[in-house]
């Protein structure tokens, strides 16, 4: 015999731009370029077994609900939205126990001809993933992803065990390349949000940056840690990087010298490294990571 | 004050083809095309918090490793491969207690002129996913990803409740399309890996085009439902079901009727079905899906 | 002082599915799955300069062009219906005088339960091309793109040139592999499309597995060349095959052997060989390629 | 009878990273990040008859050849890289008579902590295409791709035919929003690269900006204009201009209002404008766009 275990629906990927006319510094607009996708949990039993779907908010009313808020919200932080809308699921419907939204947020830059001409960033994506649950309560996670970042010296590798399989050199000037996915979990939703995203973002560029690194480890502790110094108000980090390999480029056969000049951006392995940094008193995550 | 938390580190997207020569039925070769990825935990502050890598087995030895089990396992199935990788890090490395080896595996089929060619079949990926634990023991998720499969009728969608954001028409009659990726996970690891996967892959299709389909849950259960009859070595099924919707296009305004024969196939947004179905007997996943 | 130069417009990839129910051999659906594009030119300066769009046929139309005409031409072959629908647009509208449609079929095949079920193949996608010119006339270039093969054996390279930047060593075996985009050009409209398809299909792949290769620009002649012999509607083939190298891996490190058993599949940087194969009696192309 | 008609091969995405250590205006690195393609053409008939490489410089060498030259002018303009490669085969191979090079540059953006660490800026790519010829000479194209804008106000879309399947309404007020793909062509090679490229660009987004669009293709033409008087070194402008489509989201099922504040970013079907701006005075293009 068998038995419905963990699940959860939602739409996925709604793309809501919202236009705030006007509401810049300098008069001009203000865009908000989201990707957002919702999920539920609760009393689903039914529609699982029998096809019954009387508890099936439909994800097609879930995509209109996520325009339908950007109306009052679409200026907001991600965060506000997010929480207005994993809020609105559990309340406004009994059998669903449990909201889960996810936004990416995609930045623009003014081009500072006229007042209404904007150019995508590109540098990094936004993010954020509220969950709201009647009964554990509410959980806000933020964080970047696609940021790809460089140093040219200041990094080496050295002092690894050598097994039967192990041929790398050891290096003392490397090249390290990355590209951040970071997430930081708030102690609650007393935030002023752009300005923790803000410091964050900063924390991690100036610890990628001024980190002396041994190995790509040490410096995805350094981010954490410095993440979590900037925002007193995160508790927990979680750190994503694949080491983008840069390989200097073997001239002699050439008749040239390669002093840590020219090099070969490779793409496939990578190293991965995943690591989470918490401040000691950080509460347990419960939902928040789901 | 902060503090390390959970992490884990290794090689990812490693590309191994192997080519067993003349092992085919009729004395043609047989080709392996794996990308795998391997990360491994343990005992590893230092690297985090002084860059000393003395713990730190790196990314391009187990790159390496990956190819010099693929010399006398690149034949086998990828769930045998993988376990053999899990345990020798595990084995061979005291600071490394836990191991995870992820490997998706891509199809060929012989052209049937000579008995060297072949052409990507492309219609799925085989996955399998194997951690093994010094003292949690071993575990094997098994699944696959990337199948996408159409109805073109014996699917409605009724009785869903209607909210204020609610537009969204009854259907008796859709297409219902979906790429599929599921994942099983093994009761143990006394399996005939080949014909657990062919029974899963059968128990599948036929469960999405038997089952009279009154919601894409009720379709997600039944799947799982069917592979854990077929493949009695498993105990718990999780499935993932984007809805890839097709809309029928309005054609009156051109004078034509549409009788259910053109279409709109959308990308974003779209439904996304998430759900687990286990046997009753089934033990604690413990770090199985992590 | 400038001028405005060549130039089109028009509607990319509107993705149609159209279902021909009980029309497969055995009473089963047959089901189309299309992205077409359109692209128009003509008296189309006005636009351009001035902003008046007398002329311009919407895009947004092309799109509900691209439905209507799958209404009845839904189930013929993608060649028989770009033709109409470039056609048309020249036809009806009088500013314009050339079209050019493109399409890519996915394919699909049932799954053995029931009449109504179907798994993407997701082998290689089958293309067309058709330019209609009120004066030049019409073109059809058909083909395909994705269909990866390899052959473990009957490849070789050698006697190239030694210049100062040669390392590579020369090859009596090696894995030939590539992703194959093809694209044959028609005498004429006169054609059985399916058998053209079918036929230039195992021409491709018996030229690639039959071939003992010194090259890879010699299997790119000899898929030309026996392309055009089976469709001899053909006069002119068109390929792009990029290498996908699959180098030996250095096992001695490891006190390993590597008999042409496993092989690390290179992404970047790989070889591109393009190269055109024309009957002798090739008309001129005129527009077909643009 | 069939015969060998036009014929190209070479490496392609070659990943080349070079750092002039010291070389900022502040003492900084500078690093250049590039995508290089290179495809030979000439006597390359025995390759592809009979599988004689005497002729085929390998793509390997190829390979090689685009770090080595990154040496010396790693630091360089991408088109004076380029160009030199392009030289560089035709000059020192005798059966190759023309070389076509095309690099993709990639921007980075230095983090203002210490002088070695930089994140990639991932809002556009600048491109050059050199192709050298032994007889037709030398032509240089350049431009950027993936540069995303958009305009909150001040495009209209009005006076199109309304044809049987025509249902879109007018609108006198859109967003309008594009992925640039632009390209100029160089008269001669006498240029300062840099100071070309960033007047280009400047002049793409104030034409982008300032333009009141009554359509795509005016935007495309005044883009076209503006570049062509901003680099008088170039003389012609190939746009590609999908109209990445924003629609206004029906708000009023839900009881709201929708005064141009909420949209819908839709992915496909889009618009693709493609035009050409010429300066009088141009002359032909001959191989330069092949």
């Amino acid at each position: 015999m068998v038995q419905l275990g963990a699940n959860r629906y939602g739409k996925a990927e709604v793309r809501v731009v919202h236009v705030a006319r006007g509401a810049g510094l300098d008069g001009g607009d203000v865009i908000k370029d989201w990707n957002v996708s919702s999920a539920l949990s609760g009393d689903l039993s039914a529609t699982h077994l029998t096809g019954d779907n009387a508890n099936v908010l439909t994800t097609d009313t879930q995509k209109n609900t996520a325009y339908a808020f950007a109306k009052t919200l679409g200026g907001a932080a991600v965060e506000a939205y997010a929480l207005a809308l994993a809020k609105h699921y559990v309340d406004s419907q009994e059998p669903i126990t449990r909201a889960r939204i996810g936004v990416q947020e995609y930045g623009w830059t003014p081009i500072p001809v006229g007042e209404h001409a904007f150019a995508r960033t590109g540098q990094y994506t936004r993010t954020t993933r509220v969950v709201h649950d009647a009964e554990a309560g509410t959980s806000v996670v933020s964080g970047l992803e696609g940021l790809t970042v460089l140093k040219t010296t200041g990094s080496e590798f050295r002092g690894f065990p050598d097994d039967r399989y192990t041929t790398l050199a050891e290096t003392a000037d490397r090249i390290l390349a990355t590209e951040v996915s970071a997430r930081w979990r708030f102690r609650d939703t007393d935030v002023d949000w752009a300005v923790a995203h803000a410091r964050a973002l900063d924390a991690l560029l100036t610890a990628f940056a001024a980190t002396h690194s041994r190995s790509l480890q040490q410096t995805v502790y350094a981010i954490g840690e410095r993440i979590l110094a900037a925002v007193p108000q995160a508790c927990e980090v979680r750190l994503a990087l694949p080491n983008k390999h840069h390989f200097l480029v073997d001239l002699e056969p050439f008749g040239l010298s390669n002093d840590n000049e020219v090099y070969y951006a490779a793409d496939r392995p990578y190293g991965l490294i995943e690591g989470t940094v918490l401040a000691d008193d950080a509460g347990d995550p419960g939902i928040a990571w789901d």
